[in-house]
């Protein structure tokens, strides 16, 4: 088989990168190990920043975002008992987020790539990219038992952390940079009426907590938990009690509970590794860096990524300049690390953590205090939260 | 002898609260272990904000300083081989910093005190508060061995972190924050013209440097330091080539060098003691919180509080109004937090850290990348700089 550009992982970032490649009518295949009810299964970030939102209706698979997702114009920071609101659209001069679920994003580029009968290959096992480094790469895999074999000019590695894109990398050619937390997110999902229109990221010094949304049947709620607990010490009704606690008593009063569709323990990691090119490999989104999710901006960064190595594709298939692919890690690193730098700021701010000493403890609290008497400290959580230009 | 406001300590914060309380009636008396010579030996700060130029003024002491001090409308960072500006006056609508020695504003004081026949006692030995939990609290010294004791409403502890005031107050009534930081500065002062008009700030992977002045003739150069360094270590030519590796190179080639005249490491700490009242002895600027300099707080942060006492003591001997007074720790605990806040931040920005992680390293050059590209990051840094408001 031959293609133009090989994307390896078929998440959100490898589909939409194919979708809009394909519009401008560069051939792409897509290798996905998993079966697609598997990738669409997987419950992730809902938070979309504009330029995410931008992406897709440029992709031709916005219609259903527009439609069917939330825009929210704000969200609140709960300390203290009570909830402030950062009014986003009156700090960044008019912009918002969308909310709209991982699972309907890929849902709606596999129906665009369905459409133009994109080629996305499911079950593709033992998927690995060879001659990064030479002038003709290719991509090996085995599909229902048979080896295939597609040469490509260049191969994107989408396939997350543990995906074999960023592991074939030589060690001296990359280097990593990462910071654990000692926590965890535990997450429930359920049909209930979210507590709150808008997301309420809640400070507590029993721990983090999140009331977010997936549409307005659909709640969404995080507990912060040390890393030793185990789904299983978590009933639902624990989880329902934990969570009340920490939200302001005029919210908790109005939570509205029911039975979990879904519960599980995210750890938090911080993780970059540079650069995001190998030859003619480039890595986007989770293959070269991963945030906690504190800030939503797991998936928007990616969006740039995908952004960069689009135009950059672009620019060198129609125009032959390559410029675009030779300044893209620089580019695309620029951007993930002033969002690794926000991501890391709002999980400090909001988190415990079990070995801060007490005057960092008063400091956290202060930063909050600090932020809700400046405006321009306002305008800078608000233009990072919709999300930094391209 | 009876006053009605006894101020234990001599430095500024004493100093200039005596004025201003003189300058309205309400009689006082400042106590000061150490000789006049003493005090305006010491080399300590020299960047002041607005606020505390104003407050100079009101006490009728600003005049020296509004002519000889040098307003300052930005400063410098410095980092990877080049500076950028802050520009405090645009990115504040129109503030800016005065630069004038510590020695100078104290010069100022003793003569504003001396103009008046203000009673300022130096070489009070053993001073000591007592009974402050009760209504006739009083102070208690030795002047040429003989023992002395004034009567009062109020006492007012100004003596420093290592003073009697906050000593005296019983353990289970205060409680106590710090963060020591794993390094100092080494500081040295030479008649030579300042490499810059401005301060600048440098990051360096050798270091933190500060090119910092008294006057265009008299320069303060600071170079981040191992605690377990000592003075002897270095050598004045050791200090100037250091310095000058940590600069960019533009700038260290302007670099006029000299003699030292003073020279001395001084550790960072970060400290702050709640409530800053223990019945009717109130705390104020280094009894009470302590910052490491980055960011010039320090005198700075003692301004506010005794802008506060000021107004809650004349507000209690007009108008018999005592709202000020139960108020102060709150007000002034606020405003101090946020300059621990913004000094914590803008020494953790600019400082190596020996256990830094590679990952944190990373985000400190993010920190400033993502200012410089941030209008609304920049004017919260100014902000701060400036002084909040009071």
């Amino acid at each position: 088989m031959k293609t133009q550009v090989a994307i390896i992982g078929g998440g959100p970032s490898g589909l939409l990168l194919s979708q809009l490649l394909d519009r401008k009518g560069i051939t792409n295949v897509v290798l996905e190990k998993h079966t697609r009810d598997y990738v669409l299964g997987r419950i992730r970030a809902g938070v979309l920043e504009h330029g995410f939102a931008a992406l897709m209706r440029e992709a031709g698979v916005g219609e259903r975002m527009d439609s069917e997702g939330e825009i929210h114009e704000g969200f609140y920071i709960a300390t203290q008992g009570e909830r402030k609101r950062i009014d986003l659209h009156a700090l960044t001069g008019g912009n918002s987020v969308v909310v709209y679920g991982q699972t309907e994003i890929t849902r709606d580029l596999y129906d665009g790539r369905a459409r133009m009968n994109g080629a996305v290959i499911h079950e593709a096992e033992d998927v690995q990219p060879h001659g990064m480094e030479s002038d003709a790469p290719y991509v090996t895999f085995r599909k229902n038992g048979e080896s295939q074999r597609i040469d490509c000019d260049y191969i994107i590695g989408c396939d997350g952390y543990h995906g074999v894109s960023r592991a074939s990398i030589p060690a001296d050619r990359i280097r990593t940079y990462e910071r654990i937390y000692p926590f965890g997110w535990l997450g429930l999902l359920s049909q209930t009426k979210p507590v709150s229109p808008e997301l309420i990221y809640a400070r507590h010094e029993r721990g983090f907590a999140l009331c977010s949304l997936r549409s307005q049947v659909l709640s969404r709620y995080y507990v912060q938990v040390p890393l030793t607990d185990k789904v299983e010490d978590w009933s639902d009704d624990r989880f329902w009690g934990e969570l009340s606690n920490r939200l302001p008593s005029d919210v908790a009063a109005t939570l509205q509970t029911g039975p979990s569709i879904e519960k599980s323990i995210a750890p938090l990691r911080s993780f970059v590794a540079e650069p995001m090119r190998y030859g003619r490999m480039f890595l986007a989104g989770d293959a070269a860096h991963i945030v906690p999710p504190t800030g939503a901006r797991g998936l928007n960064s990616a969006a740039s990524d995908i952004y960069y190595l689009y135009h950059a594709l672009l620019a060198y298939y129609q125009q032959n300049d390559s410029s675009g692919l030779d300044a893209y890690s620089d580019k695309a690193l620029a951007r993930v690390w002033k969002g690794q730098r926000f991501s890391w700021w709002m999980t400090n701010l909001l988190h415990t953590f079990p070995d801060q000493i007490p005057y960092d403890q008063h400091l956290q609290q202060t930063e909050l205090d600090y932020l809700f008497s400046s405006q321009h400290a306002l305008a800078s959580l608000a233009e990072n939260y919709v999300g930094l230009p391209f």
